[in-house]
């Protein structure tokens, strides 16, 4: 299978997450880097993708720029995939006019701004067929997978609890203000969206309980702060939920709590069970039943399902994380690039990443939650 | 010191928490059973003195009956003390006769079922100057007492957030079909109160976070669930808390979640630091600051507040516990009961232990938590 | 079931044991102080007795006066029992002394200084027919028993290897020098005996491992060291171990490895599984087995042995630790002496603490070590 | 800086090691496979080479193919290292005919069968110039990097003792004669070496010991066990160890542990503090210092030494694990590489890789380790 070329917006130099991407697509070999756009800054855009190795007439000063000149391109060499790794408020345009081109995306989280952007956007994938992906990277864990599996093959029973955190302690003070870039833009309404807090970490952990259970939000009652003082976004968001079939919920979501670092974890109870999981600490899941030991289930073990294995690369106990989850995302969507590019339909363990449908679940779930945070009502509808 | 003579109402055969009561009573030779009403049913009574050597002539098949003869004794004989360990809904009347007639009283929680009945108690006490302590036992933990001295020093800085957890599963089932004797009466609201799962355990994680920060509920936004159908009262319930000042908290307290055991757990953050405390391993404090490493604090450390200490009996790494905690409730409350037998004020560490204000204000929690259940304004003012 | 009358020798004012060995008698209910010789001084014995509330007549000066006046006095008021808790060097004069004129004993370990002296402990108590415990505490906890019925009911198979440790770190500096009576007389070879840290603890882990696996030890390699200058006994001890039926083990006793607090723990494996316990969390036990998911079991679950359940004073989550097993020792030997005082045998589950024989074998134990420390061969024979 | 071109010994179809070597050169970029003999069958290495991409012309049927075929190539075509993942038997061979032809080696561990050929190595190496690392990988974690640091820098004080485990337990069961081809040569003398768990594991110990100390073995007194029936070689090692200058050691690695996944494990105590390290969940140090609270140390914060921040790609929270530390060695290496060809010496933070010098200090390990084990005397000096 030959490497899929992809060209990259975002994730010059001083950027944090367009080196995870790249990192992730190069650990199993799926992608090779043939352009860029590396920043909105022109001459920064052309020093990173010289750092990079880019070849100087395809290491572009702009996303306009590489996407005429790679149009431009006999259809062989051209790039497969563009991986949009921009601040938030790039997204949509970089997304939009690249899928209205034909080209395959992947783009980083929260999708866009609003849901009539992320509709346009779906509209626009349904007519071109191309593959969008959205780099929700924690349920691309192995043991997400098989916490997916335990929900949906019935091991909880009937789900009636979710318990989702996302404890984060980074922006406890005034970060932005020492000149951090990524406290700068996240903290800025212009570039990060609506929410701040809600729309950096809260909309990935929506994605994990979406993804393991499958449940539908019915409703939200959210109480957003801004801790820090002169911030302008929300820091701390806890929220109240209640889902499709009467399953209730609890998010916490903080960027103040001291001593978080990326503290995402997931507890599902149902009338038959329990699980927890701790993206901290990724190979295990805690799995409680109704009258037996409590369990500890490890990544590479052989009572794992299909999903889970084949998204483990080496056996127990030799620990895989972050960026190994992060390339399964990608894994997915180059088997689906694939499958397009060869005209076939995907075998049931392929192609399993978060969609653009994914991503425009998340910017409803960011739009109520503010809406609900807004309200004295108790519950804002989703 | 001489042993404080108490008599007990409740706890006999088949009861849960009249034998931890006793055993932490004995724990530290502070006190001896001399009397006691041990059921309401007289027979039982009986029995179930017997079992425990209680004097013929003081093993009574009536709380009235105790009052009354204790009443006639000569007061060096009396009880000094009656601990009340009945379902809740006997707390009133008992504690009620036996605090009117000048008894100190030790009594279980919640402490009654109606705000007016615990404002009654509070007159009552004020008017005869008795020792009343409400057994919120998990304020009795030396690493809990370091916590609230962690807050109240700040150390923590001003707190920002606040999140406890009461996580049980046993309810899951429909137990109270079973006979269970403890399922039976805490599912029943005329024996339990207005409140299950928010009355039995939400008081405690209420008094919990009262003692470690002191701050004062402002209003809630209860989402309370009966998940086993046909039982009556709630089994779950999620808040979102405010409080007087601009914190924000978060209580999660369930008895339908498989797995947890008696998983009572506190998060407090501040704007320097945050701390977490877990009650199944309860000899340690997480501690995390603003660029400083993570710390375990460790419950016979040199480095604790006097009041930890004070807890303590045995070194680091002697695990202390559940009883320890629980008996150290009732060291507080007998150095009240001496304090006012010889007539003198307490020491600065003398007398720590829970009152009836604080029983009072975990009614008024639950009611308010009730109240909010079912309001489909967001907020309801504590 | 009456009190039995107990009489204690050591454990005055300043002394760390006698009052672990207080509370564990007074948690149950079985035992009350009667008399004391509390010290060796004559005058702080008697001060340390008013503290107990000792009537001064059985608040005696000396052990010698305790034995003489105690015997004097009718059966039916005379100590059922002596409580030795006195530094180690005392054990024996005293043991035997009160074992020989026909008292029930339960002393501190080890048990003595010399194997000759612990046979002669357990000829005279043949002889006389008396219950002698020695308080190796750590078995007395309801894990402990479970993992005793774990190994002996092969749900590990064949026992292949056997991990055991006692990792302190209190002894890392010269803290004898300090004044600390603790490290001045565990420091002594006086008063200690042969062995330091191997006596102190590594009696500990050797008696944990004969009673959870019934295995005996064939022969012993053993590394000791004295780490602090000028200290007189090793403060730190390794061990390979070979085991009769060719079971391989590993001890790791120290007193030196600073962030140790009491942290004893046991691993072992056989050919169906592995088992792992922790005495500083000690209410769980992880269990492995072959080609099925790793389980915590949980103090408190219905699926533990009868002899564990009957260890366990409250339910599952409601922490139990070191007091309440340290009581669990004096639970089986009460009920011994009861069967003695009954002349009736022991029903099954009664009686389960550890005897003069253990005592002696743990004397072999540490007799063993140090002479494996000293010789230039590999193995020293058990 | 160009990627540096390799070619790969090992590592086709259903081989193990080999595609982890693969990915771990692939996540930085800084490698590109170019040429292959990729299993000592010439048939599968051919279709393992396709697999991989290799073009027809350097997809070879045998190392020695290969290394004739690369000679031949120009300079700037051929490639600049060979990477090494047969079974251990072939290391020595073909280490040793590509660094006498003057390629730059990284080779899997242990290095080779005996401590004359290892000598050997050193001895091409010392004549040719050529990088030659050795994939210890585990010391690749930036937290054991900080470990080496605590210590060398002497936060710990003087080291007193060491505590190393290596807990697997797959081969618990006669895994060999299921035809599992890691369990059938890692048991085969032939393939595998004078040693089995000693020398798979045990010797991943060893390097990770001296990597983090700097001490030198004085001595070792080892008890090595094959448990399972019929297997030739030891399935499971203890140790005790003393090193120059007086500080003691204690091994445990064993293959028949079940449960044990890839547990290693370090724990170093000295005078002043204590520090403890766990593979399975690398991205945590915990630190013990005399009279301070416990300390768990992060991956990614700012109180890091250099070395550790330079071998961390993403911020604390976001685990890191396995690949990445294999990643590390490898970035060791390139950058050694890229001096050499630049004919310039290595900055201070650069060239950070085990070497043939470790390499062939793990097999006089392994030796004597062996030696000491079919020894009556009690310490046999290294």
């Amino acid at each position: 299978m030959r490497k899929l070329r992809y060209g990259m917006v975002g994730g010059g130099r001083d950027a944090f997450i367009g080196v995870v991407h790249r990192k992730a697509m190069a650990l199993d070999g799926g992608y090779e880097l043939v352009a860029g756009a590396l920043s909105s800054n022109p001459e920064k855009a052309k020093l990173s993708g010289e750092d990079l190795g880019l070849s100087p007439n395809r290491n572009y000063g702009s996303w306009q720029q590489m996407l005429e000149s790679e149009l431009a391109l006999p259809i062989d060499q051209r790039i497969d995939v563009v991986s949009i790794v921009t601040p938030n408020h790039v997204h949509f345009p970089v997304a939009k006019a690249f899928a209205e081109a034909g080209f395959h995306v992947v783009c980083d989280k929260p999708l866009v701004h609003t849901s009539s952007e992320a509709e346009e956007l779906i509209r626009i994938v349904e007519k071109t067929g191309a593959v969008f992906a959205v780099t929700y990277n924690y349920t691309g864990y192995p043991m997400v997978k098989h916490a997916r599996h335990m929900v949906r093959s019935g091991q909880l029973g009937d789900i009636r609890k979710i318990i989702v955190e996302y404890n984060q302690g980074w922006l406890a003070t005034k970060l932005e203000e020492s000149g951090q870039k990524q406290a700068d833009w996240r903290t800025d309404p212009a570039r990060s969206g609506a929410a701040g807090c809600i729309g950096d970490i809260g909309s990935h952990a929506e994605n994990l309980v979406a993804t393991v259970t499958g449940l539908e939000l019915d409703s939200i009652c959210a109480d957003l702060t801004t801790f820090v003082e002169g911030r302008q976004l929300d820091d701390d968001g806890n929220l109240l939920m209640r889902f499709v079939g009467g399953a209730k919920g609890v998010m916490i979501a903080s960027q103040i709590q001291i001593g978080g670092e990326n503290d995402i974890r997931l507890r599902v109870f149902g009338t038959k069970g329990g699980i927890e999981w701790h993206q901290e600490n990724p190979n295990y899941i805690v799995h409680n039943s109704l009258d037996a030991p409590r369990q500890i289930l490890t990544r590479g073990s052989d009572y794992l399902c299909a999903a889970a294995k084949k998204a483990t690369r080496i056996p127990a106990g030799h620990p895989e994380a972050f960026l190994e989850a992060f390339a399964n995302v990608y894994i997915g969507a180059a088997e689906a690039i694939h499958a397009k590019l060869e005209q076939r339909v995907l075998t049931e363990l392929e192609g399993d990443y978060p969609t653009v449908i994914d991503g425009a679940r998340g910017i409803k779930f960011i739009e109520t939650t503010v809406k609900s945070a807004a309200s004295s009502q108790k519950w804002t509808a989703f």
